[in-house]
């Protein structure tokens, strides 16, 4: 496996092309772009770390080697418990994303669908995804997952679009591979992966064969551009002389870009769906089925661990923490977080092998939508609290270079402590600002799909007959 | 085991002393005490059905038999699941309490006190205990629990209070037993079962040994009177010809009683906690612990299955099941009850041996705790769009008794009919009333105790200190 | 003004028939219609008390006398707000429905249209109508409203419904008056009113004509039957010794009929609409815009004042009125209801004449839907907190009549003591229990319309192309 | 009155010692600081546009001339109410705070208890006052408010605090005036007023008096010193080449400062209370009453005006405004927006004089109260709906500068589009960014006082013993 350092080295040789805020920058130079490398760099670190090897690593069954999680196929209900615990412990360690994490979970539904196109259709994409999979195992590359078309009108269906690159599709296929064009939008960690794996965004139907389209592209392979998202954080990060005076010094917010494909080339060998729409819903249901429980719930809860600590230091910085009503709404980010970490739990130890027969496993979809409905709107009421607590000061604080300002320093000392020195309550200040007055709150209700996506999912996944016989044998209804 | 059969005529031969609505009745006789005999039946019954054995029976470690999982000491996980499991079938199946609940689960927490107090103290408690459940489980034999204790002035201790009795407590140590004073409020079921299972209310301090007490009661013994809750719906089921009427016509609405010990004599070989206070708070924390896994949670979403499955088919009775703001509606009820499932499988899956070296089996806590709190806040929200979908009709309906009086059964035929007939749309709006406009909302919240303990509990079981810890290396704070 | 016994007396004289629980009953003698009637008289009385007659009466531009606000018109916000604070003291008085208070919402909404009817169509119905309403503020009558239709299948208009009969409308137009058919469901308060003013449930379509039909009905007229919803609450009203023992002692639950005319003549002269379905539309709209504001909001108000208070005085009974989780309860409740308040207020105070020119006053109809929506989650969420500090004994409790049982008596003084005697703490959680284990959730969700209503009429009375225009201007947006 | 051109070479004429970013700046130079004084500028021009002026503006009774409602005391309930409506309207025109409403409400609160101090303690305080006032009416000058301290230690009064500096006080008293030291925080607007009104930040007691101080300071006094807040939002638009890429493009974020008062020296003609610590809590608590009315709830609606305007506008751009759950979150929004500002119109016009006998009115406290604690709750559930239809694109889209790059302009444009062309897409996505992540969540939480004072303030206003007496009469219980 490689060590950060390996995967800093990595980097170094890559050259992708990335533009934020305008202008072209280098990956490893651009004060933005680096947090998506120190991410990265610190999940491989996890990895080297024994008390976190359990989690953050498996012995695969294909290698016989000790890998990544991020690279495993979960084959037990006891991988699916481990791989939403990597989740949140990347969360706690990060404040951001493991950017591996949508690669992971393409990975895990392409395994299986691949072994079902093949036993079906007698097709050889499963043995290509077991051979690619060894390669990045053996390698221990990090991967990101493209999945979010552009989707241009919502009103029409991909083949119907006046510009028909708003959906990742095949424009030529040759005897070597095929010709891709489209884009990915909201999509994290892209740039500093060494691959990306891209699976159609929704199921596709009959004529819809050129979208149903699933491959595995380099970091940086011609005619890939990204165009970085930019924000508020981004400005203040170019601007901030060192990172310590930022509200996640080394990670930064979740950082995505538009991944652009202008005619990429694919291997063959890197293709793992070209055509087959029958499998293509299934196969983005499966990535749902996975991505619910990981990022959007066991994700969250590492997040909202950080901000429950934050909050409960915060309130003992001011001297209030024995305030029944802080108690009080500590107490309410506990149940909301815990609450979300079960559903995580049970939607891992309730699952199944998926399809019957493959060897993979699935968590529980019901449980997995849960978990997110649950973080949805919890995520907004932990960043109320958080914002009630971390007072107006999260808000109004001046910038800690005033600390160092011999004009105002003094002023920023006398006024800014409480019962902590002023140096400590801007610092906590700043990484509640990060949180209560950011990116997070419309980033976390999105991720993994909105939530009128998981309430669709949850309608439709539930046996209202059953339910309906229950009352009506109960109160006496003969049908 | 004994047959449903067998538990009714064990039934006819006890006469406890019943008072209900200011006179006394008779258990067998009375058309809401009944109501309890019913559901303990049915219970019974559900045991001898295959397709239920493996949730609602378990194989006894101390008789080697198969035995009811009401009297069956948790072991593993899977124990604890099922257990789970046998709440939400009981739930959906009666619509009202499994009046054994409580006893099952005081028989769990008082398993692993007895074995602590022994390999502690000396004592022989486990030793009677376990003698003591062999022969529960050899007679099969029904077992209510009795927790909540009067309490008088919330503001004092129980030694401290002008009336000790209203807490239970010891009045005599005799060379044969104990004598005991006191009463047990809001008690499920005591009326319909063969014992009692009693522990104290909650944690007792040094110098109020005598209100640590546990010990098993039979059903009709001398001192004991049982003082029925009377609602509306004790009166509308007194008043009705048949209980085809009635919202829940077998099971009815969940009945208590105070039971009250007026100078009981228990013997000792049935007193399994007498004064060792170190050990009442454990106790009573350990049930609260699977009670709220049970009660709190699995019970619930039985009910809940039942009245998103009544609005469900009401919705289609009235034939407006497809307009959106209907779908919202019941996947939002789904929603609640599926977090809720969620939570309590977690709490049984990740539920740990305890105390360590005993082999008996407790959930974990924190998310029982959240199981409760979603279902405390989820079943008024659940009430609520049960109210709103059933209709004004499920709190303005007429009488079941029109459709057979010839001067207005053709008008109540006419104008009760939508998409379906009068008959059918008035039994379901009947049973949704039951629900939406009954005892339920009140009970499920304080049931398993009220949501602020559970709150109190929450915050107490985080470990905040590692929180805080994440989040200050995170935003880089040197303690 | 008649006062409470002279209206008592003009009940006896009338012969209703009314069908209750499977049985004819009558008026002045069954236990349950007898609340609506005392509920009437209370009204009455109020309004002969110096202190309200400010808020009960009013003086006529008709009569030149002083009437029930009950039958007057508002000309002036200073009306709407009186009209308002009817609603809610009238709540505070009777822990039930002023029935009085749909007829005069009809009688408001009546007037404008019928002015503008004649306006425009030079017809004379504004001029019967105020005839009509000059004999019944001389007389001083009780007037209901009638408004609610069967509607059989939703998914038909009603001309396309197999059975006419579930909308309201006229089979024969004759010289003297027409014949009416069908039936008005819900409807609160007739059997103990000496008219009830119907009107259209919706509005009606071209080719719909005898369904937008309007008119007053005297009580008992002949065709006319009254099917009394039956409830527990009835069941145990009618068990009950003494009403002393029950939740609302005097005026009990709402009571509601299915009224049912089955060929019923009215006279000309009470025909206040009679097919012009342009006008019908309108017609409900500004009955619904005032029974927002009243019924909706302000009677929901009175209602948390009761709810409230006994849950502040349970909490002193019980001695925990100081601990800081009650505290923030009570508070909650009061923020619910005060901004309830505080939306009728706006309501009434942002009145306007409408029509133009007629110098009637309707309500702010955007304030009166968030009245309501207010008071729709609000009140389940005050039944949530009643039913918290009210504690199990607000479901559990037994009958008062065990108190004068000499068996139980002692047991339940002694047991159901806190910091207040059982005696008051029993008759105070049998009144809470009245509220947050009743009728009032469900119904004081759809009475004035089911919040789905107010939402469509909330969407649909937003300018949105302002408020869009607003962002764009900001944004720097050109169209 | 002051045109927006002379206010702003008002504004030339100063230089205020300002430090952002730990460097001083120019009040007319920095871009952030800019942002102040065109708000100034804005609401100066407002009251010149004809359309406006009925909100705008005021006749004063002390000049006799047309004065800016900044500066007028409210004398009547149309006061109260347009003084609200100029709230609503200076927020839907600048997204962000009109900087001179604190001081407009210490004035109100000032002109009431300089009132009562003269005729209770024969001070000329409210002489002095109204001749300040007369002078800032003539000049039509803008002042800003100083309120919240930084309070130091929460567990200690201002008179035990280590460092007596984290309350304002006043050091000396001279013949000719006092001076101060201490300091405001989150100080809205000082930088761009010509003068600030600083009143304590809560109710003094006795040893306290020299906490207990009211003045008016103009801006730019020696010893002021100005340390603005510092977030990721000034450092996007110091980055920014043009303010039409950011999300407020001209008025910005609401920005404030720490206002350092280091040995102030004040002349008695500014003090409007110096040591009469018995109405220092009612000086507060009346600002807060009118506060909460106009920062609390109607400013927020005029926030709210705009982000549902955009909301709309962009499900519009992207083509699913139709689709229900749209509508129905869309909805949700406007009855949060509508319901606060029913509250705000209830709180006017149930205004009342204040003290009795002084002309000055005063807002109803209860609805004040419940209008910001509407908006405070709600204003993060309107956020939330924004992120929603906001969707992935509110916090992961490219720069605007993109559009202008020739390399990745056309991919932006081909795939940022929808039913709309990229370029309005993201225009209006940035201005939804600015909303819904970014300050505004917890700083409406905390404007006008965190909702724990408001809670407290509530439940402390009601009368509760009224409540209980109505529900044990109608309970039938005697006291």
């Amino acid at each position: 496996m490689k060590t950060a350092a390996e995967y800093l080295e990595s980097m170094q040789s890559l050259n992708p092309r990335i533009f934020l805020g305008g202008r072209q920058v280098k990956l490893m130079e651009d004060p933005t772009t680096l947090t998506v490398v120190r991410a990265n760099a610190r999940v491989y670190e996890l990895a080297e770390e024994p008390q976190y090897q359990e989690v953050m690593t498996a012995v695969s069954p294909y290698t016989g080697e000790r890998i990544s999680r991020c690279l495993h196929i979960a084959r037990s209900r006891d991988d699916l418990e481990k791989r939403a615990g990597m989740a949140t412990l990347t969360s706690q360690m990060l404040g951001t994303c493991n950017y591996r994490c949508v690669g992971a979970d393409t990975l895990n539904a392409l395994a299986g669908i691949t072994w079902e196109m093949d036993r079906d259709l007698g097709t050889d994409y499963h043995q290509r995804f077991v051979n690619h999979l060894k390669y990045l195992q053996e390698n221990d590359l990090a991967c990101s997952g493209g999945v979010t078309d552009p989707k241009g009108d919502r009103t029409k269906r991909p083949g119907q679009q006046e510009d028909p690159d708003v959906y990742v599709h095949v424009t030529e296929q040759r005897s070597d591979g095929i010709v891709v064009r489209g884009a990915k939008v909201s999509q994290s960690g892209a740039i500093g992966s060494h691959e990306t794996i891209v699976i159609p965004t929704m199921g596709m139907r009959p004529g819809e064969e050129k979208f149903a389209v699933a491959f595995a592209v380099p970091n940086g392979a011609p005619g890939l551009t990204y165009i970085s998202q930019y924000t508020p954080f981004t400005a203040e990060r170019e601007l901030m002389p060192d990172t310590k005076y930022l509200g996640n010094p080394l990670y930064g917010q979740r950082e995505t870009c538009i991944m652009v494909f202008d005619n990429v080339f694919i291997p063959w060998e890197h293709v793992f769906m070209c055509g087959e729409v029958k499998y293509s819903g299934r196969l983005i249901a499966r990535f749902a089925k996975t991505h619910r429980m990981n990022c959007g719930g066991a994700c969250k809860v590492g997040f909202a661990d950080l901000i429950i600590g934050a909050t409960q230091q915060m309130a003992e910085y001011s001297g209030v923490q024995k305030a029944p009503h802080i108690v009080e709404k500590i107490t309410d980010m506990i149940r909301i977080s815990e609450t979300s970490r079960a559903c995580t739990v049970a939607a891992a130890l309730k699952g199944r092998e998926e399809p019957a027969g493959s060897g993979f496993f699935m968590p529980d979809d019901i449980f997995g939508n849960v978990a997110k409905l649950t973080v949805a709107d919890g995520f907004w009421e932990i960043m109320k609290w958080a914002g009630d607590i971390g007072g107006g000061m999260a808000v109004t604080m001046p910038s800690e270079l005033e600390l160092e300002n011999p004009e105002t320093g003094e002023y920023v000392r006398k006024f800014m402590r409480a019962a902590a020195p002023a140096e400590v309550r801007l610092r906590l200040a700043k990484f509640i600002q990060n949180w209560c007055a950011g990116l997070h709150g419309a980033g976390t209700w999105h991720g993994a799909g909105s939530p009128q996506a998981q309430k669709m999912a949850l309608y439709a996944l539930t046996d209202l007959e059953s339910k309906k016989k229950l009352a009506r044998d109960l109160a006496g209804i003969k049908e």
